[in-house]
């Protein structure tokens, strides 16, 4: 590769993010010098989290610069390399997502061993979303025998896999997703219970539908109502995994919490936000279990995909508007 | 004893709750029989969980009946006996509080061992709300050596002993209350710095001020703007106990829920509610640590004392306006 089109951050957004922020540039690729790789991406990763990174605010990961090409998680294949660790061929996992390719040292990018799985699933299932609902649900959550688990955003990357690994552990599990093919899917991976919010006036009421004695865990991915909706339905000592905002990310004014907050209280509801890169200790044993899962027949997944580096912002404005069935990904070769 | 008056709740508050939710009435005490006592009231409580038992609303202690005596922590003395556990003169702990005097089974009461405190003072330091402190700030929020710790409503009873058990434990301690008087107690007993919520426009500014890099620890008694602060000023991994929101106990529609709390995410904090009644296992070793604590003269401890049963509506009412100063009691003989 000589040359690489990449995209970049053109303004910050106020609200909600268009096409309006983003640019795509071409640059050229330098050959790679002692102890460099180049690699021409593959895949490349959107997801909600990066909404964040937009904002020119100190949070978990750093802003995005204006002007410079975004990154994220990226799988590629090494075109040229300058390293005795790396040859052509080999297929690498990096941070350098958001372009088509790069030239970077190569202790930056990580060989990947794709053990008989698709390399796209190393950004989704068997990458940070499916160590994200594995830690949110075994760890935060601390789920145990006989819990009623329900999550919000079921049809997403992190939520099926959190509606699979708690079908696959034998829970009863309650999910909500917005539209009927996400319900399909839902009720097709084995969810007890599934809630179109976009069809519901009382997210409760659904919940209890489902959980007519309460819920014991909740995963959330949205925040909103549905975290309104899970303090009311909560049974005694439940535990919240809050995951992600998804519904306040693009908020200008940021929303006022749930109302019935006090529930923690007389319910001794324990509820912890936390972030994956916090829990990389625990991707080999997740890695284990999934091999398992997967041979037994008891996790899937779904990819929507948009192909070609100029359609990574339609991938990334399409997660805010529920447009992804499982994980969202940019093929880029 | 032949008669003994006691305070009926005679109707439900919508909002503010009033005089006019209360009725004094005088009863016909009976003489007691097989494994009876009978217990003139010394000292009853007050506490602002009982707000929500004045509600027609299930909740983690039943609701108050119309038309009945209300009832509550009280200490007493037995003026007659029918048990042979029990003799005249024997100190006396029971739920039977608002009202001058009962006639009970034996079972219903427990002997009171006053280790050399007043009895009064197991109805707060050496009672519920000292064993509340003990179990949120050790077992909920689990703390930990170096934690800098916030507590809301700092001058209550629950409060004040939350900041004397964690300067006892060498910690860092930022409390807030209202006015000069509460605020002057506070830095008596120790407080690091000393916020006057009421004088303060920017609360999360002003617990920086005396926590420039954060708070690991909050315990909150209040709720509303005092825990968007607290979520504000969280460090990484910073843990909540979350033990009332007298903020918004008279609140007819319920508030909305703190603005900033997806902080819960990128910050890993984890939030809990807890109930006191849950962890009683913990009373003995607070016991001998409270008793520790008073001898080296780390923890002491306020009591605003109203008396007579007529007075008791002015005690209850008196919390939600921030009258008292340590513990809210009724002295009734």
């Amino acid at each position: 590769m000589t040359t690489a089109r990449e995209i970049r951050l053109k303004s910050r957004p106020s609200g909600m993010c268009s096409h309006d922020n983003f640019e795509l540039a071409t640059v050229e690729l330098r050959d790679p010098g002692p102890g460099e790789v180049q690699v021409q991406n593959l895949w490349m990763t959107v997801d909600p989290y990066m909404r964040g990174r937009m904002n020119d605010a100190q949070s978990y990961s750093a802003p995005f610069a204006l002007g410079k090409v975004m990154d994220g998680g990226a799988i590629g294949q090494v075109v040229a390399s300058n390293d005795p660790g790396f040859k052509t061929g080999d297929l690498v996992q990096s941070g350098f997502g958001w372009r088509e390719g790069f030239t970077a040292p190569a202790k930056a990018v990580q060989k990947l061993d794709p053990r008989g799985l698709p390399p796209q699933a190393f950004l989704g299932a068997a990458g940070m979303p499916g160590l994200t609902a594995y830690v949110g649900l075994l760890k935060i959550a601390a789920l145990k025998d006989g819990d009623v688990v329900f999550v919000s955003g079921g049809a997403g990357a992190v939520g099926s896999m959190v509606c699979q690994i708690a079908k696959a552990k034998g829970h009863k599990v309650i999910a909500s997703a917005g539209g009927p093919e996400k319900v399909a899917f839902l009720k097709d991976i084995g969810v007890d219970h599934v809630i179109d919010y976009k069809a519901e006036t009382d997210l409760a009421a659904a919940v209890l539908a489902g959980a007519p004695d309460g819920i014991d865990v909740y995963f959330d991915n949205v925040g909103g109502p549905h975290l309104e909706a899970a303090l009311a339905t909560a049974r005694l000592f439940a535990r919240f995994a809050i995951c992600g905002m998804i519904s306040i990310y693009n908020a200008t004014e940021p929303p006022p919490g749930p109302r019935n907050l006090a529930q923690l209280i007389g319910k001794n509801i324990r509820m912890e936000g936390f972030i994956v890169s916090h829990h990389f200790d625990m991707m080999p044993a997740f890695l284990d279990d999934l091999a398992g899962w997967v041979r037994e027949g008891k996790v899937t997944w779904k990819e929507t995909v948009f192909e070609g580096i100029e359609k990574a912002p339609d991938a990334f404005l399409g997660l805010f508007k529920g447009e992804n069935l499982g994980k969202m990904l940019v093929k880029l070769a």
